[in-house]
């Protein structure tokens, strides 16, 4: 699950926030429409084509590993093979049970039947609340958590049960706990187990048996994001969905191993519920299967997925260890972060006399870009003020090294 | 747009309707996801793998005339030639203009700013209800439409306020007149203006006027779901949206005219609604450039699209006068038809003694399946029970001889 969108304050410097969207002053629109900021993400993009700068902003794969011959010739064959790929098709069957194959491998097990094959994480999650949420329903969920979430649930302007996060060991458990045994029952609790976005940190042994023994418990399910679950560095925990097979609904993804433009992800589910969203994603955009799901098995079958995942966990894990080791010799005293075992992102909490903010235009002047913490907290959360979000996946080791350097100049020329 | 997806009622016989979803016992779902029955696409597909079945049932493109050659070539270029087209990027510019472009030769101007790219137009539908209607809020359609555009209210359970259609020309606009003279507001007026679905017929020309008219004056937006306008066989008429830019929310659709399984189509709006709309989009499945962006623009740019859609709707031309002379030769006397200006559908209404959704048993036992009337119509509307929806353009023509003679028999045999 990638930060492609940044709905930051409007306090936001730089990029310079453009006013709230005016709609034709005669067009009547919904009510959440009123909340919604425009998006950032066109103008870090167009940032980040400037040669110059060193963006650490978004959640991007880095580019020179897509496995593009082998995705290349997959194509070639699904086109030339098969004119049905092209045609109004079912969700594509052995694609589903590629993903089986891949959740065993996560240490889940799960059948064709409790897939449902989706518009990449982002819709697993539009359709999952659409399914679990009532208008003006409640979600529990942590204090700063990824902002495609949050522009998911917006429009049911929901009450939001807000709990906080260890940078080492995760979500807060205990506060999960005092909100049911005090009879909350959210439609349901929002979870990034693993390669937590924004915050790096994966949820310990111990919290994840917690944590699904509450929600069974209390009847109430779990939301797993696992879109960056299968970029592990080291021995990985089975996420929730290996705990539970009735109260934890998982998502994945293929955007961050395969390619983001595919726009792949699944849901794995009790079997019962893969029709109801399968209802719900035919009135979102038709749940049948796409060109990019025909391609995509083609290339699993080829058999070169296995090693291009090592490859791009190996080279990850490098820029992991760079940056991190970075951090400690250029950021300032005093400065927390966390050590992520998965995924693409790392938490960077300064000491409390920084606003990252208001410093963002200063960084981007002097050629380095991070997303804000603050544009993580959910709505009356003044959580992340002094933190960043620092993305290791995007940059190749010498542009980690100088955009390093830069962000360690700034923040002392203005601490 | 495609009738992929079909709500039967319960009562439907044929393929026997399975049981509504029962999602785990102890799952509390969002109460719009009661009335959900399950799709029946994939059964109605895997009818259509019988070898000796004639199905008039789907909205299907004839899968011999798809571009195979040109989009294989456009697929290697796009992946030998940019690694970029497989990253998290911004809706593809030149897509945009590409559409623009399109949408002048359908008789409308605008510009780049006012394109918003979408998974297909079931997402653009999707959003634009996103934007513009509250849970429990009003909707103005007709009695029979697409059931896809069923799909995308269901779950805000909207009051429908339902007008009747004129089989040769159109929406029933004196009805629409009434409703919003007596003060009715509701958030949008939805329309097919040209090859509507289900019923095959194009709105006249002083209808469009007057309805664009009413639209402006008592300030209500029309939807205009243009999914099969470009797919026209006698000289069209140009769109709502080339009367009103500011009234007419415009939706079109590359997946009749190029490939279903690429998933493109896009709304034409109001500059300033972009914007939320692709807040919208960010929720659903982030706002994008897809693989198939970058492909169908590779491919259009490429200059062979005019002739394709040439040969498109030359052989769907053929097809639909086919289909047309069988209809008046083997169907009962008193059978009323609609003639399609454009699109894939005919809507045949059969005397009242037949019961449409009663006899399709029969008929797919006797080779043909269609689309029961029934099927289309808005909760609370008895409308099409006796009606029948054929598509002309899936079919080879001496399929379309021989379907229409098995469907002949059957109505012979039953009325």
């Amino acid at each position: 699950m990638s930060v492609i969108d940044l709905h930051t304050d409007p306090g936001c410097a730089v990029p310079p926030a453009p006013p709230a969207p005016e709609p034709d002053a005669g067009l009547s629109l919904a009510g959440w429409t009123g909340d919604v900021r425009p998006s950032v993400i066109q103008r870090m993009l167009s940032f980040s084509g400037r040669a110059d700068l060193v963006t650490f902003a978004l959640g991007l794969p880095a580019p020179e590993l897509f496995p593009v011959d082998g995705l290349a010739r997959a194509a070639e064959r699904v086109l030339r093979g098969d004119a049905q790929a092209l045609q109004y098709k079912p969700g594509f069957h052995p694609l589903k049970e590629q993903v089986v194959a891949i959740m065993a491998q996560r240490g889940v097990r799960c059948r064709p039947e409790q897939v449902l094959l989706t518009t990449a994480a982002q819709q697993a999650l539009s359709l999952l609340a659409r399914v679990l949420l009532e208008p003006g329903g409640t979600v529990l969920c942590e204090q700063l958590v990824y902002m495609g979430f949050k522009q998911v649930i917006e429009s049911y302007r929901p009450r939001i049960l807000a709990v906080g996060t260890d940078l080492r060991t995760g979500m807060d458990v205990d506060a999960v706990q005092r909100h049911l045994e005090a009879g909350e029952r959210p439609a349901f609790i929002y979870c990034v187990t693993d390669g937590h976005n924004p915050l790096g940190c994966s949820l310990s042994p111990g919290k994840r048996r917690r944590l699904v023994e509450l929600a069974a418990r209390h009847r109430v399910p779990v939301v797993e994001d696992d879109a960056y679950g299968m970029l592990h560095y080291e021995r990985p925990d089975p996420p929730l969905r290996a705990l539970d097979d009735r109260w934890v609904l998982y998502v994945g993804s293929f955007s961050k191993v395969l390619a983001p433009s595919f726009r792949l992800g699944w849901i794995v589910a009790p079997r019962e519920l893969v029709p109801v969203l399968g209802c719900a994603k035919d009135g979102a955009d038709l749940d049948m299967a796409s060109f990019s799901q025909r391609v995509a098995s083609e290339y699993l079958a080829s058999g070169g997925f296995p090693e291009h995942l090592a490859r791009v966990r190996m080279e990850y894990q490098r820029r992991r260890d760079l940056m991190l080791g970075l951090i400690r010799a250029e950021l300032p005293a005093g400065t927390r972060f966390s050590t992520p075992r998965n995924g693409a992102l790392i938490w960077v909490e300064l000491p409390a006399r920084y606003d990252t903010d208001a410093l963002l235009e200063t960084a981007m002047q002097a050629g380095v870009a991070y997303v804000p913490g603050a544009a993580f907290a959910v709505p009356g959360s003044t959580a992340g003020r002094s933190a960043m979000r620092l993305n290791f996946s995007y940059c190749a080791p010498p542009q980690i090294r100088e955009g390093m350097a830069r962000l360690g100049r700034v923040l002392r020329e203005t601490g």
